[in-house]
């Protein structure tokens, strides 16, 4: 048996529990890794030099997959440079297995080059940390690493999702001697873990019913999550037959029912509006963008409150937590709906909670929408606001958009999203460091057009994304450049310093057009409002990979974001 | 007292304990540190959007200061991005003196938006981790800040110096008023370190001394440090009149002595020459670079070997230490020096060790440096070794020279350093990911010509550096590009392998001319050696910052490495 048969039958079982793409920064120590899945012959392999878009490419498609996404680096510095990624991967929950090659434990602050300290390199940043053995000969090493493999892609594949790492110290020599083939052992031993509901008792339901029927004023407010057909169907339902308002975030991924209440942000801007509040508010998913809607449930906390996830994290952003219901929100609305429907069915009753309610946000949210469609018609400066609307004016049903924070999302969020475009954007640490390579993973793996919107300041962080050999060509960049961090100078807080433009906003004069010259890719512009119009459509028609530079004045976008802002005011 | 007096006083805390340089990461969390430390008036601030950048840049800066430089970054994976940087630091011992901005800890982990587990980020990689309470009213936190901030500062600046954390959480609101004056308090206690000297007793010298006498053949092998005038005079004396061989990489920065060993890359290369065994090996410093060097002494290990270095690591790369010995290596080898050149004019004797084990040295090295020159003398082509050598033959007395690594740092090791030229180069960690960025902080801040050698794929990978506004006009940038990691087809292992340029080389088309106009950078490229001479002669003489990329073959750098390597086969 080859020394290094743990390594190559650890890539077999990552591929016989379903994993299929490999995204790996080039190294020494890690040629084992490399080459077992590799050779393996059935895994795609994405060669990335730069170790922090790495993690984010790899991010990037496990949210599209849905499926853990190998990523492999060598030693020492090179696994930090992850961090970044695994950490919004964490808080974002998407599966990744993380394998960084070391060098045996004994090496370790020895000065002998390419070494730190490894373990637990991500801190509470990951599910779960393994340390191989760095003997793979004794049949103890070879349990261990077997039972560990297995145990590590089961963990980053089962809810709630997230990022398991598994440090491999690998020994001298690394590499396969000349013809030597690289083949799995014939009885790799496969564990599966087998699936397991998590279901509300019919006792637990009927208190939960019973809460329902108490309270008059019911409220669903989705956080970030995908697109699930379920879940949409079910609260469609619900807020049409029931007369429930359901409140979503562009993150939230809702689409198709008029009644879905999008522009909170907007109708709650600075508003304590008492005919709002809820007596039970009903939520799901992780993270809210809509920072008016977490201060007016804050200052408002209703009476009840239910929190639906199966990601065994006690959250309470919104401070007025009543009931942790772990389980999934697709079974627990379509759960919930059925039994309400039936005891209105057979009692053959009208719902007992205030059908008025809804009615008061849809008064507001269809007033919004018309005052966003007439301030925005009215609009003849090319701003972050009015270059965004355009772009997103543009998108056809089934596309996907992603969005860069911290402003870019507040735009979008505030504007409304697309009905049928699904929205994705970097929430779990809401960081600026990664947008452009999870774009570019998730373009990797999608297969459908998808936009990227991304700020000028976050685009130059995170180039070096564009250093992969092959952009997906289903990738749009639209780079919307205000010339630093615009968002510095919408906050009160910086705007009212001296410092603003230096040390809060850094402006400076870079633009993207070489940055994706050098990448190859086609480069559009625009800088009035005039041209705007021509320059996308030839943005959107282009074939190939392209980016759209608007370039605006951080000054004329505050205005027009205060302005906005304030519609209902 | 402002709510955020206990940072204002920190940041002026700091500035009494003697330092003087900021690099700071544009955030809104934090905001009250960018204000403490700007507003102070004593410090140098240098904003950079990158904190991966930013972390290496404070690196290079301290590393010329030798003293704490502040990093300043918000909440959320923003700490993560200088973790590269970090660790770095740690290995190489370089004082850093990182605050990451954070919200009260009772908001991680709640889906609020930029908040990670910011305790302990950065694992065993610094020197102690501080996390400072967050709520700032009660006397007890303002103690504990004022506390922690002294010792802190201390920590990071005692030998052996690295890297300290302090994590601040910090409420809103945390911007000032209009007009709010930030002003230190009036009575900030500065805590005091009396420096203590680590010396040897009488007794314990005569032991090492009785040691010295029993050995014949002693050699001195200097790792990573940078240059200082006392020990380098030290060893020049007990080369030149005790006979001991004294090896030096290039990174050890000795200098001025014809009889310092520099090629023993070459001289061992695969020769156990039984002649140049040492019976007691004396080494100091950190890392050492010659791989020839490190395997011969493990193959060849010394009866006794003493290790010299006050950094507390139980360092053991060669695997044959049999005395630590914690003091400052100028204290030790100048009293080593006294009392043995003491003991052999009192005794009017020669010295007991063999002198010709020194000249034994001396011939292969000096047969090395003829053969070195001739070879390169009839070289035609444009390789990077060839390069390297034109460049390093410009260098003046004086300057100082900045490498990339890996293949970078391995040419200048085996051509040897230009004699009064100061070499730096990463190796704590020895990662291709920072040491662009390191230049730019140290020719920021040392005041002398800085050159930096670097590879394509390194300089690629950090890029972001040049983002910042003024880059220092005394750096100049010599870009090897071999369109890939060139040093994966000098070693064996991967070369062999038929993956070499996609998943090792990783092979690509890119060049440094876009990304260097970008950045203001003036441009010089060269294809072939005709050339060399005329655009080098212009880079040099360029007043600005500027790059010069010099594009050689891969297989042609292979073929002429593995000849220079064996030149003394």
């Amino acid at each position: 048996m080859a020394i290094l048969q743990p390594l190559i039958d650890l890539a077999a079982l990552t591929y016989l529990h379903g994993v299929r793409h490999v995204v790996l920064s080039p190294g020494s120590r890690s040629a084992a890794l490399t080459l077992a899945f590799s050779r393996h012959g059935g895994f795609q392999i994405h060669p990335v030099i730069d170790e922090r878009s790495a993690g984010f490419i790899a991010q990037g498609m496990a949210q599209q997959l849905c499926k853990p996404v190998v990523l492999i680096c060598t030693s020492g510095s090179a696994g930090y440079n992850f961090a970044p990624a695994v950490s919004e991967a964490f808080f974002q929950q998407i599966p990744l297995l993380i394998l960084t090659a070391d060098r045996p434990r004994e090496w370790t602050h020895q000065f002998d080059g390419q070494t730190i300290y490894q373990s637990e390199l991500y801190g509470k940043h990951v599910k779960k940390f393994f340390e191989l053995p760095s003997d793979y000969s004794h049949p103890d090493s070879i349990w261990a690493i077997n039972r560990s493999a297995n145990e590590a892609v089961n963990l980053a594949a089962q809810v709630p999702l997230g990022p398991v790492h598994v440090n491999v110290p690998i020994r001298e020599p690394f590499y396969p001697s000349e013809g030597e083939v690289l083949a799995p052992s014939l009885s790799i031993r496969l564990i599966h873990q087998t699936p397991v509901d998590r279901l509300i008792s019919v006792s637990q339901w009927n208190e939960l019913l019973d809460e329902w029927d108490d309270s008059k004023k019911i409220l669903i407010a989705g956080g970030q999550c995908a697109h699930s057909a379920l879940l949409n169907e079910t609260l469609s339902k619900i807020t049409d037959e029931l007369q429930v308002p359901v409140l979503a975030d562009s993150i939230a991924n809702l689409a198709g029912n008029e009644s879905f209440i999008s522009h909170h942000d907007l109708i709650l801007s600075g508003n304590d509006d008492a005919d709002l509040m809820p007596d039970l508010l009903i939520t799901y998913g992780l993270s809210f963008v809509s920072k008016e809607l977490k201060t007016f449930l804050r200052r408002n906390p209703a009476k009840n409150h239910w929190h639906i996830g199966n990601d065994g994290v006690w959250a309470d952003p919104l401070q007025s937590v009543t009931r942790q219901i772990a389980v999934d929100p697709d079974y627990f609305f379509s759960q919930l709906f059925e039994k309400i429907d039936y005891q209105l069915f057979t009692e053959n009753s009208e719902p007992d909670n205030d059908a008025g309610y809804l009615e008061k946000w849809l008064v507001k949210e269809r007033l919004v929408r018309r005052k966003i469609q007439d301030f925005l018609l009215n609009q003849t400066l090319l701003t972050d606001l009015t270059a965004i609307d355009a772009v997103l004016s543009q998108l056809a049903d089934g596309e996907q958009l992603h969005v860069g924070n911290s402003m870019p999302i507040r735009y979008v969020n505030a504007l409304g999203k697309p009905d049928l475009v699904s929205v994705f954007c970097n929430r779990g640490t809401s960081g600026i460091d990664g947008s452009l390579s999870t774009a570019i993973g998730a373009a990797l793996t999608n297969s459908c057009p998808t936009t990227l919107i991304i700020g000028d300041v976050s685009f130059l962080y995170d180039r070096n994304g564009l250093l992969i050999k092959s952009l997906p060509e289903n990738l749009k960049i639209v780079v919307v450049n205000n010339g630093g961090g615009n968002i510095f100078r919408m906050i009160d807080g910086p705007a009212r310093q001296p410092e603003l433009e230096e040390y809060f906003e850094t402006r400076h004069l870079h633009t993207a057009r070489r940055t994706a010259e050098d990448a190859g890719l086609i480069y559009f512009s625009v800088h009035q409002m005039e041209d705007l119009a021509t320059q996308l459509a030839a943005f959107r028609s282009c074939d190939n990979t392209c980016l759209l530079e608007i370039f605006t004045d951080p000054e004329e976008n505050r205005v027009i974001w205060k302005q906005f802002k304030q519609l209902l005011a």
